[in-house]
């Protein structure tokens, strides 16, 4: 019985392993409420991201681990190579559970391998912790990784994984995290936490926990009333019990496009002519003539399956999950009505290892700058080729959207903080663009979705205090290792989390205790940012967001900057 | 006659020329700190630099026009598209006083041109301002270009030109001015006004002086006698008459290399072992050799004749002047120890329109990065060649050092605010480690020199204060439009340029005014970049110069952040 949970640093040119354990600061702290806390205390602010200071967490939530429902999610973050602030990134699948099995609060990699470095497979089981070397591995595409690792550990185990991008340390590099049949499909996609990952020699963390129980849950009773409560508000929530369930994340498309906030050829519009192609309907079709799943689960414990596995014609695998902001990015924003050629531009990026929405964003960039035409899938496929082949035009694709604008000189640059914008054109979903452009992690919905908040779109009015409520909604999830997408059924009802939380630890945690929380986890992110060089000028969406109209809705992004810059006063 | 100046403001879109006669506030402001104050009144520090937002000025300085010895610098400035800060970035040449002749204070280049822009050269004369279509000259070399408009306009005419880089937007392009010869070699480098002025659908600006007469100057007498004492101090003092005339700026090759402070191999070292065949001593032997001049003059009005005419072995034209930040960042810091092939490159780059200073900070990361090898000459060229091919990896060049390391993976960055290095290892000469520090103008050792200073280069002591100094010296000369190579001369009778302006314009002018003046430019350039998003964290050498020893000095960079950020208190 682990009743202590341990931070595991690795310090790499050593590889020495330290084990403590959790002090009680931490105590109530996870995901990305831990990292935060640890990056401002421990990460130099000015550092070379890609350099010795800085270090890559990798954190289960508070509710790790626990049959909490979609409670394991798992977050990696330290300084970001992409934005140069702050970063977390969370995913599903099944290594934050199995990781918080462990008694791991957080581990820790530290320090950066030697210049003559190996490359290296962390192996984490239930007394061991072990640095294997890998170099067999060294270049390889992100599946037969994977595949090779459960081969060699077992099915059982979880795994995280980087490609070759990773290894290359492109700045747009995600990890991969394999899911419920092992397929390593789930992402912590943005802010380049791949390359940190590449940059201190690790190839893949293996996380076996066979032998080992789940946490101890302090108030049983407590605990599981809650659970029921929480799964029950899951399926009475049309939300979470049905479109989520049926249609997934792509449910979006048909959303966004009616509102004009679908990016379409480099966020030229937010309104694009093929998106009956590429909605759920036409995708939920596809997946079911051909035999797929169009409701799949990534994580034990999840009562929504907003996941799904797409066939190709074939029967093969494609992809599994394909989601809305790789859609979104791959397929309208770089002109792409094509669910199979989106699918395999999905696979070829997550073997790849980066994320879809930053290398969606640059392969927009590079079709505005004429080096392929919009809608040339084809020639899509071959520019996210290049990344793997190491040349120079792939590691510029590699480094996702704002650098590849940079070097093509393309003006339009739907980024923020140098992280490309996901697929909410921001001035059709203004409140998204609040997010983006005020959100410590850059442009990224997933700190802060406004787009399910009952408001118009298109005006400025309000859009701060839904980013705002969006914003500390996100935090709350992430800190816990929730899936946010249980927003929709608790979001009245955070005191419910709060019991799951007191009766995991054995503490008082109301739904305030939460929201304060998640609220401090803010702060701490900005205050790094503002020890990292980040002012109020960064907290703006390009001028031509500000500037030029969107064709779709006639409006232009015009929340007032002083609105913005208020918005935690 | 014209008593009074202008400000001759060119919308692009509208191509409307506006003419108003130069304010009251501006009467004592020239050059750098003119462009100090009216980037700082007029450009939105937040803009897109390549945007419509942004500003391209060019200004003389306060004694333009006169026959103050040196006095014909020319300055451009705006946001930097390189450094995201302000800039300003002079060159000696003839353009400088016919502008002033003209009458014109200050030319601004505003807004910018539609999408379907055409090409335009600016023709200013006597009594005319015209915007005149190019299309011939879209994509053209420098050379060519000059050569051209001086057959077009009369050989009389100065020259402001940009080559393909400047038109492609490169982030390292320069603007050529022309010299005595009609030579366009004379280089406004830094800071990519080559990009800002191509951003503005400018190719090049035509200035024809004919039927012109000098500025007004109020008080002849007294000028005349502050002219004559500095021409004589100019002549008393070994650095401005001997070294700089017989010698040039490259006799610092010697004096850096001794030091430890000679970019080496990507500033991995600062002692070059071919130095000797770099030196000023091989440059001289091989110029008089070949019946080139050692000693040139840039500009009327000059007694010091820095500059130099290299010729081939054909004796043919090769490049003037070869100045040492060229030799020493395409030289030493390629590894390359061969005049012939360091001059063949600096012409290259003077055609393509870029800094050989961030092109060469390019060059050398992508020797690391083992795209060519370090000494490949060949090489060398071939990759700046790429440019004007206007690849992929020809525009990452073409964008400089720093990008070039990003794009790369390249974790030795000569680089601060975006900007390389000039041609000194801040671990061996401590003070312009500081200035490339702090200078709102980034990397740059035009803003604040103190390779002359008597002290211990590898001592942290003293540094700041011998970096404050030569930063306020270096904006009093960028103000006046007065080359700083009077500066050995003259640095202790500011008093004299203080008596050629309060001569020139009929106000009183101390020695202490003038200083006024320098402070308030570089306080304005701080401000500016404050607004712009810069904090003390972007005043700070990349962590490897802080933290691995020069193996030739056994020095890293020292000079602690408090000493650096209190520099102006």
């Amino acid at each position: 019985m682990h009743m202590d949970t341990y931070v595991l640093r690795i310090d790499m040119p050593a590889r020495r392993v330290t084990r403590a354990v959790a002090g009680e600061s931490l105590a109530m702290l996870g995901g990305r409420g831990l990292i935060a806390r640890v990056v401002l205390d421990e990460v130099k602010p000015g550092c070379d991201p890609l350099g010795r200071h800085n270090k890559l967490l990798i954190v289960p939530g508070v509710l790790g681990g626990t049959p909490a429902p979609c409670a394991g999610r798992i977050s990696v973050g330290g300084k970001s190579p992409l934005t140069g602030g702050i970063k977390e990134s969370n995913a599903g699948g099944v290594v934050g559970h199995k990781l918080a099995r462990l008694g791991v609060k957080a581990l820790i990699l530290e320090n950066k391998p030697d210049d003559a470095r190996g490359l290296f497979t962390l192996v984490l089981a239930k007394d061991t912790v072990e640095l294997v070397p890998c170099p067999d591995l060294a270049g390889l595409g992100v599946y037969e990784t994977a595949a090779r690792l459960q081969e060699r550990y077992g099915k059982r185990v979880g795994v995280m994984v980087i490609g070759p991008a990773g290894e290359m340390e492109l700045t747009a590099a995600g990890i991969a995290i394999t899911d419920l049949d092992g397929e390593p499909g789930r992402y912590c996609g943005r802010g380049g936490m791949g390359a940190l990952m590449g940059s201190k020699g690790i190839k893949a963390v293996v996380i076996d926990d066979s032998g080992t129980r789940a946490p101890e849950i302090r108030d049983k009773k407590k605990f599981l009333e809650a659970a029921r409560a929480v799964i029950q508000l899951i399926r009475d929530t049309p939300q979470t019990a049905e479109v989520y369930r049926n249609w997934g994340t792509a449910a979006l498309v048909t959303t966004t496009n009616a509102l004009g906030g679908l990016p379409t050829r480099n966020f030229s519009t937010g309104r694009f002519e093929g998106a009956d192609r590429i909605s759920a309907e036409a995708l939920r079709e596809l997946i079911l003539a051909r035999g797929g799943l169009a409701t799949h689960f990534c994580m034990p414990g999840c009562p929504i399956g907003c996941s799904n596995r797409v066939p190709r014609a074939d029967g093969s695998d494609l992809v599994s999950p394909l989601e809305y902001e790789t859609i979104g990015l791959l397929g309208s924003n770089c002109g792409i009505d094509d669910l199979d050629a989106i699918g395999e531009m999905n696979r070829l990026c997550n073997d790849l290892g980066v994320d879809t929405i930053d290398v969606g964003g640059a392969v927009g960039v590079a079709m505005e700058a004429g080096l392929v035409r919009f809608g040339d899938a084809a020639g899509a496929l071959e520019l996210i080729r290049e990344i793997g082949k190491g040349t120079v035009l792939g590691r510029v694709i590699g480094h996702g959207g704002a650098l590849t604008a940079r070097v093509l000189g393309v003006r339009r640059v739907p980024a923020v903080k140098g992280q490309v914008m996901a697929a909410y054109d921001p001035r059709g979903l203004k409140g998204l663009g609040v997010t983006f452009a005020t959100s410590p992690m850059g442009a990224d919905h997933t700190a802060g979705n406004t787009v399910r908040v009952q408001i118009d779109h298109h005006s400025p009015a309000g859009q701060v205090e839904a980013s705002r409520n969006a914003q500390l909604s996100a935090a709350i999830y992430d800190m816990l290792g929730v899936c946010m997408f249980v927003g929709p059924a608790v979001r009245d009802r955070i005191d419910l989390l709060g019991d799951l939380v007191s009766a995991r630890l054995g503490v008082p945690c109301s739904a305030e205790t939460i929201r304060a929380l998640a609220r401090q986890t803010i702060m701490a992110e900005r205050e790094f940012n503002r020890r990292a060089g980040f002012t109020s000028v960064h907290d703006r969406l390009p001028e031509h967001f500000v500037e030029e109209p969107n064709p779709a809705t006639g409006t232009t992004f015009d929340v007032s900057d002083e609105e913005m810059d208020g918005m935690w006063d």
